[in-house]
């Protein structure tokens, strides 16, 4: 059974997790390269992972069988442990529970190689429903605070297999990072009477120097204080605290944003490694609702993180947001008018 | 010059960082692989970075030439620059200050290949006296409010230059993890009228699960709640607020503690990437100087930070503290009694 253990000074829960254990001198070994051998996640190899929780798949299948186009299973590898009470207790000073949850896996497509910018938009459409009927099955279990939808792509973001997929964690505990940002957002609401994320909306909409894409009921853009070079956000428009909510329409728009704004990363930037991760009020909150607004983060992993951050909190980001911006639109518009965009050299690499 | 910027939402500011800028094309390049290459650190080459602030070297030797065993200079690339007014200002409903700071590099040894493993505990010694001396010197710009001193060791934690070197950087502003530390500790102070690192200290001591190495004046130990896979902190026993407070005493048994840690850790995890931090109370604290206390943190980089870790805060742990610690106590006892270190295969790889 893992562990959530909390840090007696920043109040942090971290998770030894038991069940993806390594044993000190695994370290030593260099990961196994899978590009290339055998993938769980492709269609004909449903029995190589636990039975599926959902699928998208025409009637006449069986579950575990091939046909489906949207896939979920339990991660054989869980962070955390459905089964079981959640328990609490104290060793001397310090605090930990039994590391209770939920911890799946949507497989996004049956191809091995696509994401998002290459799916069609009626796949993410699809892959978004998953995601959103995963949530409400899984906010059903009343031990359950809060749920985080997530993906990794590529290596150094930490995927470790190559297969397109997400993952879907629910937790019992509201994470730090969390309530965090349900604090800010509080704390403005309370000075302004206005959600701060409505407000970012329309400056930004306004402003127009850091937006990348829009459509009626979404629009994406490099926030004004990104901790990573091209960091973008997606918002709804209108003032939605939880992403289950989402309408039927706002899924099409959501589809096509993502898919634009997917394809000009991976064009700008060659494929970066990125994480991805939906953030969404927690569905016990009541005060929040008026003050939170579900978003996505997409984080690409250009550069990476070091002691400075980690010491500080603090980010050094090398590429002005309004460049970043900038560069992605007129690739927008290239796009359109056929031209290939213009390389530059590398000039100055900092000391870190 | 740089620009400092806050996230409206939860307040967290970054540095935008002008000088080390990259334009948004450059991240299609494939970063310049500098081993083997020119080092403008090594001996020889002093006339490659901006002038030294700081040197150890013989009374008859000039700056700025070879002879020198520490050497501080400001960093080429700096995320701050020394130069300017501090100045605040909005942009609607967004804050921006200038990036005003200090960022130095100290360049910790003459050899090009060496760290804290292999250096002799005299020349840990040197580094050491350095960081205090830069530390009491940057502490008098009254622009500022805290230094930060770091290393990043390794590719993979974020090194662009392979010689052995650490940051120096002093902020015009207390960093949110300082604030989250300071703020935990003071919480806990006044619950318990004690400070919470003298308390680990002595329930880690009377534990003696997770302690790897301990002399008169400093522990070190895997903490009961690691982010990562050998985090490991070493503090000063006796309650001590301010590292540049450091006693001479203290220092050997410091260079002692690190030799030791550092080499176990290089043997354990075949060298491993990592960042090393020092935690300090900021200067101008008056109100935390009972319940905060000094340390180093160091991070190997063994795991990768993915879209987990980055939407909620928690971690995922795969190797529980206890095992890590045992693993680098017997390694330590072979060391004394020669034996070689045993081997074993890699099991199960998680899904990330």
């Amino acid at each position: 059974m893992p562990e959530l253990r909390k840090d007696p000074v920043t109040g942090r829960w971290v998770i030894i997790a038991t069940e993806r254990a390594k044993r000190p001198n695994q370290y030593l070994k260099i990961e196994e390269e899978r590009k290339g051998g055998f993938c769980p996640f492709c269609p004909g190899n449903e029995s190589h992972t636990p039975p599926e929780v959902l699928s998208y798949r025409p009637r006449e299948t069986a579950p575990n069988t091939e046909g489906w186009w949207v896939r979920v299973v339990p991660n054989k590898f869980p962070a955390l442990q459905p089964d079981g009470e959640l328990k609490r207790s104290g060793e001397g000073i310090y605090d930990r529970m039994t590391g209770i949850g939920q911890h799946e896996v949507l497989i996004e497509s049956p191809s091995h190689e696509n994401t998002y910018a290459d799916f069609d938009e009626r796949q993410i459409e699809e892959i978004l429903w998953a995601f959103r009927d995963r949530f409400v099955e899984l906010r059903k279990d009343r031990r359950m605070r809060y749920i985080m939808i997530f993906k990794n792509w590529g290596r150094e973001a930490g995927a470790s297999i190559e297969h397109p997929h997400s993952q879907i964690i629910a937790l019992p505990v509201v994470p730090k990072r969390v309530i965090e940002e349900l604090q800010g957002a509080s704390r403005y609401y309370d000075f302004h009477d206005r959600c701060v994320f409505c407000d970012i909306i329309s400056q930004e909409l306004r402003d127009n120097r850091r937006t990348i894409v829009s459509n009626d009921t979404f629009v994406s853009f490099i926030p004004f204080a990104p901790r990573f070079p091209f960091e973008t956000w997606i918002l709804p428009k209108e003032h939605t605290p939880f992403f289950s909510d989402i309408q039927k329409n706002e899924v099409v728009d959501l589809a096509r944003i993502m898919k634009q704004t997917f394809s000009l990363l991976k064009k700008a930037l060659n494929d970066p490694p990125y994480n991805f991760v939906i953030h969404t009020t927690p569905f016990e909150s009541t005060g929040d609702i008026h003050s939170y607004h579900w978003h996505i983060e997409i984080m690409p992993k250009l550069t990476k993180v070091a002691g400075f951050e980690w010491g500080t909190g603090f980010y050094i980001n090398p590429t002005p947001p309004e460049e970043a911006a900038e560069f992605l639109r007129r690739l927008a518009e290239k796009e359109i008018s056929g031209e290939a965009p213009t390389q530059q050299v590398v000039t100055a690499s900092p000391v870190s």
